[in-house]
């Protein structure tokens, strides 16, 4: 048995999200029918992260095994072959021993929230970023940010229906950087809560827009109820950017 | 009659290029019948350049009059209003004088293009920018703009179908650089003959698969000759990004 790790890049607003499910086209059936045409094998896909609808990825991982001996090249090209015409791109395909499973190993996972802080919709960026038109102050998001590096219980910024056994996580790095009218936040961990960015990113252009202190911000976290976090923000704008296994 | 200045963005995609057509949706067409709608006048609006189907804007520029009096901000977030679904975006409505002609009072033009260099077909940047597959030298292209640089006889870079008086033009800025895996060239002038860039694009890129050296480059600007040029880039990569006046 062969087992291949991939890297795949895709524009999340095609599907339904990573995961299969009845509702529509996901990546992970996406892979999977290439894979079963490719080398002729019904197989289970297993993605790094679940990432909702709408949600980008620069850099998935996956992984799943196949009979069939094939070289990395016939790997990689095969499944954009068989893909096409949908917006996902396998990167890279590695042979990998059987120790490596793209989820379970992951050490470490990153994420880049890319939001445009305009007055006007978005022409070139519709569905790549989060456009919000109040003037956003990128330092004091970013001193609030720091209120939540490191581990703590993140229930106040985890979906309801997140599956997660404990709403304790690390977060390693979270920054938020101006560039122009764009505002980048990054943020990494080892694992993430289901939301966890999407709801910290809805909270800090809560902060951003003066409506919430960084003291605010460290009173909701500490509250452990979600309905003392900010709002949701849109899928558009964040990216599975990659994973350090 | 008031005439309005305006700094348009859009996703070339969707479009059969700036000027109207019989055979599909223009940007001129979009931004003429918002204006219908806005003000309820019949008006014709000027671009500074005649962008192709497919080609980018970050910043066209284009005016238009009318009777109707509008604040800035009714021009602007009225057309967007107008426009929508349509990728196009009214960033910026200006009112300026009669003197001002967004074409014929241009100075200087600014265009990007945007190549990625990888072996794999783009997902999130699919229609966005030029993939190609053969490792590109960004350096010895660089050095093969420089002999395209100042005033030439530009027939060799001219689309057959170009309109211009002549093919004498002065190009003020090419520049290759090389970012990670993506390559972007820069160029400026006061005017651009018809696939200009395009052309100049297609030529570098075989100086950067080492298929013609910088020499070349100069013969083929000397032979004056279209069929002495390399082939036209596609119009996905280019992006018309600012107008000086």
């Amino acid at each position: 048995m062969n087992r291949w790790k991939l890297t795949v890049e895709y524009d999340g607003s095609d599907f339904v999200g990573w995961q299969r499910q009845d509702n529509g086209p996901s990546v992970q059936q996406s892979l999977e029918e290439a894979v079963e045409r490719l080398a002729g094998e019904t197989v289970r896909v297993h993605g790094a992260g679940r990432t909702d609808a709408g949600v980008h990825a620069l850099g998935q991982v996956a992984h799943f095994d196949v009979e069939k001996d094939l070289s990395e090249r016939a790997v990689r090209d095969g499944l954009n072959h068989h893909m096409r015409p949908a917006r996902i791109t396998v990167l890279k395909a590695e042979a990998v021993s059987q120790d490596f499973h793209a989820r379970v190993s992951a050490r470490e996972r990153g994420y880049i929230y890319r939001i445009v802080n305009r007055r006007t919709p978005l022409a070139l960026d519709r569905g790549r970023a989060w456009q919000t038109g109040r003037l956003l102050d990128a330092e004091v998001m970013n001193e609030a940010a720091g209120v939540l590096i490191g581990r703590h219980d993140f229930t106040t910024f985890r979906a309801s229906m997140c599956q997660a056994n404990s709403p304790v996580k690390t977060l390693d790095v979270l920054t938020v950087v101006r560039t122009g009218d764009e505002i980048r936040i990054t943020a990494r961990a080892r694992s993430f809560l289901h939301h966890q960015i999407r709801n910290i990113t809805g909270t800090l252009v809560q902060v951003g827009e003066g409506r919430w202190s960084v003291e605010q911000v460290r009173q909701a976290l500490e509250a452990r109820d979600r309905s003392k976090g900010g709002p949701t923000a849109p899928p558009d704008g964040l990216y599975f950017t990659d994973v350090v296994y």
